[in-house]
């Protein structure tokens, strides 16, 4: 191989031969060092007492590199607030990468070193994983999916079949910088001071469900379709009906003026690093003071209430002019490849 | 949305809105009956009292339908076989889809419903799953990510540290079809009677651990390089030399043929439901036995041995002419996309 072409990803190095071993060895093992020799096998977990949460996501975001983050952070973060959202601690990740042919190695390096740092962050271990590369033409630069397994620590875990009349919505933080920094970046927007939220959860719904415990009924992070659709899925599960208050959903001034010029609504646009709690009446104001002290929780809002159970499950928009609007999942134009 | 739209996959239904929405519960929920509830969400596994394996894949091969499989069986074969590697008991899968703008709708219902009833074969759930969709031109079709969780009965559990001088070497039956399939299939080469092997180890992988127990020493499947590469990394992760005899190795005559045709060598081309057994000395006729008494079996055969521990790893051929040569792993003219 000439030693030109050792920094772009080739054919040869999905292969399974002398290139898979040798990219494995020097991207991946050095990044992920405590568990690299199961990389390309099986793990092997040991025990746990409790039950255990399972999950997966493709990544597939447009830029991989945006303000606030890049495909390997994200990989991580959506998949252990994933496991958060059912009250499990992360324990470990698998990832599956597929690689487009003339990948950058730096690229690869970057990306990888990201999710190292990552994970180690939050404390998930990433186990094992697999690499495919596919032609020119046939991908995208770099897909990324994530499993994670966690051990869950609430019982009984927040589950929307738990959401009860008169129940308290927060959400953690400010929505739509995620979806917002990404499109700004993948069309080169000139809006300024936008980041990506994207983050891990874990450690303020760990301090929600110590405080809380059972009074925490439901939790979902808005990812993709946003807030407003996270919360039409939870109305339709719990088969209820939702009020949100418009003026206490925290939106930061950038992403309310990147929105109006683009014409974008922040209720739909992807968080990556936010969540939405339902707790038990009464339960709201503690729970945001829980959040409050913690870093990345200081800007949590209670944002609407339970108010009964239905068969038309909807989601009610008390607007800041005091009007109520019906707030619809997300139809129409997508906003494909946010995560 | 006009009603023509709906047979292809569109942007939209990567959104996380209405459309996503629809296609998980038109296609996901109805193929994966018994799990359908949490496909979007965290799966919740229960309690396992033993160790856990875990093991994740992804599957880009090309074509998507071939003689003897397709992306979605194949994507469930090759992570339960990686769990049964380690000697254990596949239970869970979660999916992750990537599928390209464009996509026949019928291919996708093709596709999972082969995935649902691979699973359903063997006895394992396919508990959670994600899709993303990227735009036409920046995948190819549909990449499928699969990721097992085992519950691991072999105690202890096969690892190539446990490989000993004078271990007897078996292969579970004929090899090199599923590649050779593959290739066929994607050049629209005119080879006749040619079948990938894609199907799940796991039923002779428990017989053999039941029968022999800890005389298992070390198991894997010869995927991605073939048998040749499989047996190096045996080789060098056990700091061993092995000793293969190629007039053991069995081969069938379509592939032979076809290999000569092609100038292509057997012994690197992927099989994706066979494994090679290393079993303690004395125990290989056993094993053998023990094998070609089940279905998937009966053309097992001895390989090789385990010659002595080195520093210098190395698999030795002895060819059916009475030589001997070294067998390196696979170097030069990749085979993409092989799984």
């Amino acid at each position: 191989m000439a030693s030109g072409d050792r920094d772009y990803i080739l054919l040869d190095h999905g292969s399974g031969g002398r290139a898979t071993h040798r990219l494995i060895r020097e991207i991946f093992y050095s990044a992920f060092e405590a568990s690299g020799e199961g990389f390309l096998d099986s793990a092997i977990l040991g025990t746990h007492s409790g039950p255990l949460a399972f999950t997966t996501d493709s990544f597939v975001v447009d830029p991989i590199f945006f303000p606030g983050g890049d495909l390997g952070s994200l990989a991580v973060h959506g998949t252990v607030n994933d496991l958060a959202m059912v009250g499990a601690r992360p324990l470990y990740l698998a990832c599956g990468f597929i690689l487009e042919e003339g990948l950058p190695l730096a690229d690869l390096k970057r990306i990888v070193l990201s999710m190292a740092r990552a994970a180690e962050e939050i404390g998930v271990k990433i186990v094992c994983g697999d690499t495919k590369v596919v032609p020119k033409g046939k991908g995208d630069r770099i897909f990324i999916t994530t499993t994670g397994m966690g051990e869950i620590l609430a019982d009984p875990y927040p589950h929307p079949r738990r959401i009860e009349p008169g129940d308290e919505i927060l959400v953690s933080g400010p929505i739509g910088e995620h979806g917002l920094a990404v499109l700004s970046a993948r069309e080169s927007l000139p809006l300024k001071g936008l980041r990506s939220d994207s983050a891990p959860v874990w450690p303020l719904v760990e301090a929600l469900l110590k405080a809380l415990g059972p009074a925490v009924h439901a939790l979902r992070d808005p990812t993709r379709g946003g807030l407003a659709t996270t919360v039409n899925e939870l109305a339709q599960e719990a088969k209820v009906e939702i009020e949100l208050l418009e003026s206490e959903i925290p939106v930061r001034a950038e992403v309310r003026g990147g929105c109006e010029i683009l014409g974008l609504d922040p209720l739909y646009l992807a968080c990556e690093g936010r969540f939405v709690a339902m707790v038990a009446r009464g339960k709201g104001e503690e729970a945001l003071q829980v959040l409050k002290e913690l870093p990345g929780g200081h800007e949590a809002r209670l944002i609407g209430q339970v108010r009964n159970q239905t068969d038309r499950p909807l989601v009610i928009l008390k607007t800041a002019i005091g009007g109520e609007r019906i707030l619809p999942v997300l139809t129409g134009e997508p906003l494909p490849r946010i995560c």
